[in-house]
């Protein structure tokens, strides 16, 4: 393990996957409370909303509410998430506090894509194209290509490296069409079938053919391994990753009512400050942010850590 | 991740540490049924009730019932708990029905071998020599060195791996005073502190001290990191190891009420056969398993997998 990386990147994303899936309702201060909470903790990225639909995601139905209410703490960058040109639309009326980029976003399984968006990968392909050109005209920089389902699928089964690469491939021949400078590859283990050996060979395949692009992971706890498939990536250079405080979220897909969400942000902290890599996040006050999502949500969250507390408190007890 | 071992043992603890942590009362029918679930799954080696005052752990004031109503499958491996003579005595009573065999018991840390044991780690060793004369008076081999908080510790902080080689190099001492052969060295993280990175410092100082020892883990998940650490020790060339169906258990020791329990079997056995190490177990017997014992307990265990359930299921519907 001589290869850590010194520093990586977290992108929390508990407030828009937490509350797009929780029964609720959860009241819009409540949200804003814990984004606030969040930005007191040193974390740099924070994923507020989710311009979606509100008869689909009826949890983000206040989205414009909550970014009204945002007050920013400068040195973070809050984000949002959308899918097409209504929910862009809908961000950029907050541009001047949200950090806009857009993503061509893929699925490297075919029926994934189907029954997430009812349309085949080579559509998929044409609206990414149609999508980014509506970014760029609205001056939004498209700087990253997501792979959804990138190591496996409920609907498709196993996913191999050389169909992520293929997949990456295809997003990449948009970015290069437009002129877009691509910053980041993130690969999402959208339903929890990532094993060790899988991000090896998944993150080595398209390090190898795009050495010079970051590559980020969004991680899953679906069955429990997501703390180890990102300590497996960390000795494979990748420096970001995408996460939720208490491991908020959950799937919403087929077979997996109850299943865990995202891997949780302090258990994450934890794994890198323990290892000498820097997150910039107070894990102590990360924690209490935890156990606030626990009250707002009204039930126990995923997280072992916000029961267990920080090694660091008993270090100082022990001194 | 080339020199992942064949094959792993897994010893399954979850009836020991999950109904000795349990408030219960559990009934002795409802530990007999779960055990003998345990022993359909594929699993060769359980661990089915601790021999301990019943006053200080009333969740096993039926261990001698338990053993009685035990009707052993052939092939596995029915072990118990104990920790001074008395002990041993109640379980030499079926010796017929239990894998009989001794361990050297200590911890890398002085504290806490003090908190747990009201004594100093050399009245400890005392303690083991005379155990050790014990067992073998009775015709019982000592075959283990076990290394409690070997790799942090809640009373002392953080340990080191020279700490742990000592601790084990007194247990061998006591083996090759008294001639037992010791064939393997367990180290086990009681209070949730291991990383990836201490797992390899503490188990390649051992292996390197004693190439020719198996070593064992008994890992808690007390911070959401022990399916990391196992994954971890997989490369260190470790192959056995400690778990307990759906995480049952937890950890007895100051500031973590409510914390997690030992790593959990499904998880464990996740982790490996999707890397292609076998384990011998049938994992979507073993979480149905799962399911029963948060049946007999009233309450959510940890693992994540008894509610996603095992990708051959997904497999097998998108095939």
């Amino acid at each position: 393990m001589t290869d850590l990386p010194k520093a990586v990147h977290i992108h929390e994303e508990g407030p828009r996957e937490g509350f797009q899936i929780e029964p609720g309702p959860i009241s819009t201060a409540d949200k804003l409370e814990l984004i606030h909470a969040l930005a007191e903790t040193g974390l740099h990225h924070i994923q507020v909303c989710s311009f979606v639909n509100p008869r689909l995601v009826p949890g983000w139905a206040d989205a414009e509410a909550v970014c009204a209410g945002l007050r920013p703490v400068p040195g973070v960058d809050y984000t949002a998430l959308w899918f097409n040109e209504n929910g862009l639309n809908r961000a950029l009326a907050f541009s001047e506090k949200l950090a806009m980029s857009g993503s061509i976003s893929l699925a490297a399984s075919e029926a994934f894509t189907r029954k997430n968006l009812n349309r085949g990968h080579q559509e998929n392909l044409d609206a990414m194209r149609k999508q980014t050109a509506v970014h760029l005209r609205n001056g939004i920089a498209v700087t990253r290509v997501g792979v959804m389902a990138a190591f496996g699928c409920n609907y498709q089964g196993d996913i191999s490296a050389g169909q992520v690469v293929q997949t990456v491939a295809d997003g990449m021949a948009i970015a290069a069409e437009q002129g877009c400078t691509i910053e980041r590859i993130s690969l999402a283990d959208t339903m929890g079938w990532a094993t060790p050996i899988r991000i090896e060979r998944g993150v080595a395949a398209v390090r190898e053919r795009w050495p010079e692009i970051a590559v980020g992971l969004h991680l899953h706890d679906t069955r429990g391994l997501a703390v180890a498939n990102a300590a497996t990536a960390l000795r494979l250079g990748v420096t970001q990753f995408d996460s939720t405080v208490g491991g908020l979220g959950g799937c919403p897909f087929a077979g997996q009512k109850g299943a865990a969400g995202n891997i949780c942000t302090e258990e994450l902290v934890l794994l890198c400050e323990e290892m000498g890599i820097s997150t910039g996040v107070d894990l102590d006050r990360l924690i209490e942010v935890g156990r606030m999502a626990e009250r707002i949500v009204g039930h126990m969250l995923p997280s072992e850590l916000i029961r267990a507390g920080s090694l660091d408190a008993f270090r100082k007890r022990a001194a």
